[in-house]
C-alpha cells in the first residue's frame, strides 16, 4: 500500500497517544542517521517533536536501502508498526515497512544543530536552515502567540480591526527616515506607523480599533535595536478621559500577550532561553520623565531636563526600576513637547510637557503612545509650531471640524516585546527575515 | 459630579439591560437635533446604535442652552435617567442633567444619510464621514469579523502565523506589476505576494504558515475588481498528496469566513444589503479549465484553448455554474503552464497543464493556488523556461536543496471575499481608504 500523507500523524500525538502494534504514517525531516549492519536508525523531526524510525533489511529491504545513504534534513515519510521500545526517544518507536524520500538533502552550509557556530549574518542568510533548530524555531512560535493574544485581547475589548494604506502620499511622522517610492508619477511613502488612519478609524465611528502590520522606518543606524521593517500593534481608542485609560490598555494587552506565551511555551522557553524574563508584571509603575531625570541623576546619570532620554539612559532607567520597585517594566511619562510628534495632546496647566508616554522593558522601549489633539484650532498651531505644513494634512486637519472624540492609542513593537522577554542579544533573532540598511535579501 | 467618560455605557447595552429610574453616561455624535420651545430631542448615535435623549429647560437650563444650538456629527457625552417613553426608539430614552461638547461639527461637505447622493470618489475623500452611515460601517464590520474568522479557522487547523517583509530584492512574480523603492542606495520592491516567504515558512520547518497582510501591485488599470493595495490572506502547507488538499483547506477557511459572517451580522446584512449572497455554500464545486472552455463554448461566450479565462469569462462561467450546480462559488483546476507563474506544480503526465486552481465567486477570482514544484532540479528549468534569471532567485532555490517537503497553497483576496458576499459593485468600497493609479490620498 503506498504511503498517502493524508494518514500522516504528528511524532507528538504518535508517542503521546499512538496504540503500540498498529500502523501509522510519519513524515519530516532526518534529524540523524546510524547503520549498524542490517538496521538503520533514523531519527525523524516534525514541528512537534523528534523520534526514532527502525528500518531493518528483513522487514523492508528496500527500504534499508534507501535509509542507509539519507543525509540529515531530507525529506521522508514512513509506514510502519509502533512498538515500545526502552532505548528510544519517548520509550517508542516504528518498525519501517515503507519509506519515500521526497526531498534529498545535500551536505549543509551551517551547523544547525550548534547554532552559536555561525555569526548571526550568516544564519540569516541561510534563515530556512537557521529555523530548523527547535530553539530559534520557538522564538516565531512565540512571536505568533502573542499576536494572538494580542487580537483577543483587542476583541474582548471592543477593538476592531482595520487594514490602513502601507502606501501613503505624505510622511506620518515627518522627519528624514521615510522611504520614499514613484506611484505611478507621483511621489509617494511607505508608512512609518498607521498613526494617521487609526485616529481616523476612532472619528469614522469604529470608537476603538487596531491593526497589527508592517511599519517602515529608513534608520540608517546600525543598532541591536532597530529594524527597518516591523511589526507594529497599533490600537487607538475614543472616549477616554486621560492618557492613563491609553495606559490601562497598553498594560492590559502587554501582560495578555506575556501570560499567554508562559501558559503555552513556559517549558520550552526555559529550556532554551536561560535569559528570558518569564513573569507577568503584576502592575506596571508609572512615573513622569521629570521624576526619571532625577532618578537618573541621583545614579549619575547624565541626562537633559526637558530632552528626551537616550537609549543608555533608559537602560539604566530600567535597572533603577527593578531595584526600586521589583518591575521589568515602567511607563515613563509626560515626555517634552520638543520630543513628541505634533498630534501629541499638551499638558494643559504646563505645555512644555505632554499626555503622552513611552513603557519601557527591561530597559528597552517597547511601547509608545499617548492622548491624541482632537480640538482643530490646538491642532493647526501645533502643525505650525513644528514646522509642518497643514496643507500636506489636509484630509487630516479636517476630521477634526465634523466631530471628533477625545481620543488617544499607541503602538507596541512585536519584535522588541519578544527579545526582551526571551533575552535575545539581537532584535534581528526575533524578526524571521530581518531587513537593515545592507540586508535586503532573502 | 461632572462627567467621567468611564462611566459611559454603550447606547445598545443601555437599551437592552439599563434599568429604569437610574442615572447613566452616555456618548457620541448626534444624529440629528430637533427644539420645541423647552425641550430638545437629540438622537445620540455611538457605534452600537442609535438613542433619544430629552434635554429639558426645567431640567437643566445650562444643558438645554448647549442643546439647542449643536449641529448634527458633534460629539457629545450626557447624563440622565433613563425612562420608559413610547415615542422613543427602543422604548427609552434619556432625561439629561448633565451635557458635554467634546466637539462641535461644522456643516456637512456630503451627505451620509443618503451616500447615493455622492459619487464614490468624493465618499472616499471624505471617508471618515462616509463611515458615520451604518451601511458603509457594516462593510468594515464584516472584512474584520472575515479576518478574524480566517485566523481562528487557521489556529484550529495547526498553521502558524507568520510576518514576512514588504520590502524584497526582487519581484516575486515577475512581470511589470510591481513598485520600486530605492532603498538605501539598492534597488528594492513591494511585495506583491509573501509567496516565496510562506515557502520558506513550510521548509524552514513550521509546516503550516499563514500571513493576513498587505500586497502591492502597480496595476495601471481602472477596473472595478483591482486595488494596487489589497489585503492577502496567505497560506502554505508542507506533506500534501495533491492539490486537492490545498483546495480542502481553501473550501474550509472560505467557508468558515462565510459561516461566520452570517452569524455575527446576517441579520444587519440583510437590512442593508439586498444584494449580498448569504448563504455557506455547502460543497464548492471543482471543475477542469478544459471542462470550463467547453461550459463556455457551449453557452457561445468565445475562448482560447490553452489561456486563461478572461474576466468576463469568468463571469460567465460563474452564471453557469451557479445555474447548474446551485453553487455561487467554483474551483477551476489545472490553469495552462503558459498562464501560471514558475513555481507551479505541472501535471506529471501533461505538462502542459498545472496542479493548481483559482476560486471564483459569483464570477470574480477570490483565490489562487496550487501545489508548488520541491524539486530543485524541476524548479531550476521553469525558472529558465519562464525567462527569468536563476542568479535573482539563488536563496531562493537553495531552499530546495536541503529538504523540501512537497507542499502548496493559496492566497485569497480580502476585499473581493467581501464585495462578492456584499454585492457591491465596486471593490474601492470594501476598502477603508483604496488606492488606485490616481488615488494616494487620503
Amino acid at each position: 500500500m503506498a504511503i498517502r500523507l493524508r494518514d500522516r500523524v504528528y511524532i507528538a500525538d504518535l508517542l503521546g497517544k499512538g496504540e503500540v502494534g498498529k500502523e501509522y504514517t510519519v513524515a519530516g525531516w532526518v534529524d540523524t542517521v546510524r547503520a549498524h549492519g542490517g538496521i538503520v536508525f533514523i531519527i525523524l523531526r516534525d514541528r512537534t517533536g523528534k523520534m526514532q524510525l527502525v528500518v531493518k533489511r528483513n522487514v523492508s529491504k528496500e527500504s534499508w536501502k534507501i535509509a542507509k545513504s539519507l543525509n540529515p534534513e531530507s525529506v521522508i515519510a514512513a509506514r510502519g508498526a509502533l512498538v515500545e521500545s526502552k532505548a528510544a526517544l519517548g520509550g517508542r518507536e516504528l518498525v519501517v515497512s515503507e519509506l519515500v524520500v521526497y526531498s534529498e538533502a545535500e551536505p549543509l552550509p551551517i551547523d544547525i544543530r550548534d547554532y552559536r557556530k555561525t555569526t548571526l549574518a550568516k544564519r540569516l542568510d541561510w534563515r530556512f536552515l537557521d529555523l530548523r533548530n527547535p530553539r530559534n524555531m520557538l522564538i516565531f512560535l512565540v512571536e505568533a502567540e502573542m499576536a494572538r493574544a494580542a487580537r483577543d485581547w483587542f476583541y474582548e475589548h471592543g477593538f476592531v480591526e482595520i487594514f490602513t494604506p502601507k502606501i501613503v502620499g505624505a510622511a506620518t511622522e515627518g522627519g528624514a527616515e521615510v522611504f520614499s517610492l514613484v506611484y505611478f508619477d507621483k511621489p509617494a511613502f511607505l508608512a512609518q506607523s498607521p498613526q494617521l488612519y487609526k485616529q481616523m478609524g476612532v472619528i469614522s465611528g469604529f470608537e476603538r480599533v487596531f491593526e497589527i502590520g508592517p511599519a517602515f522606518r529608513a534608520e540608517p543606524h546600525h543598532t541591536t535595536r532597530h529594524l527597518t521593517e516591523y511589526t507594529s500593534l497599533d490600537l487607538e481608542m475614543g472616549f477616554i478621559d486621560s492618557f492613563e485609560d491609553v495606559m490601562d490598555t497598553v498594560e492590559g494587552v502587554v501582560r495578555a500577550m506575556v501570560r499567554r506565551v508562559i501558559e503555552v511555551y513556559g517549558d520550552r522557553i526555559r529550556e532554551y532561553f536561560p535569559d528570558a524574563r518569564l513573569e507577568e508584571p503584576k502592575e506596571i509603575p508609572r512615573i513622569t520623565i521629570r521624576e526619571a531625570y532625577k532618578l537618573l541623576e541621583s545614579a549619575g546619570v547624565p541626562v537633559e531636563w526637558g530632552e528626551d532620554l537616550s537609549s543608555e539612559a533608559e537602560r539604566r532607567l530600567g535597572e533603577i526600576i527593578e531595584r526600586e520597585y521589583g518591575s521589568p517594566m515602567v511607563f515613563v511619562t509626560e515626555y517634552p513637547w520638543r520630543a513628541r510628534p505634533f498630534y501629541t495632546m499638551r499638558k494643559p496647566d504646563d505645555p512644555e510637557w505632554t499626555l503622552s508616554f513611552d513603557l519601557l522593558f527591561r530597559g528597552l522601549e517597547i511601547a509608545t503612545g499617548g492622548q491624541r489633539e482632537h480640538r482643530y484650532e490646538v491642532l493647526l498651531r501645533q502643525i505650525e509650531e513644528k514646522g509642518l505644513n497643514p496643507k500636506s494634512f489636509e484630509w487630516y486637519l479636517n476630521m477634526f471640524r465634523f466631530g471628533a472624540p477625545p481620543h488617544g492609542g499607541a503602538g507596541i513593537g512585536l519584535e522588541r516585546v519578544v527579545m526582551q522577554l526571551l533575552g535575545l542579544g539581537n532584535i534581528r533573532e526575533a524578526r524571521l527575515l530581518p531587513r537593515d540598511p545592507e540586508r535586503l535579501v532573502p
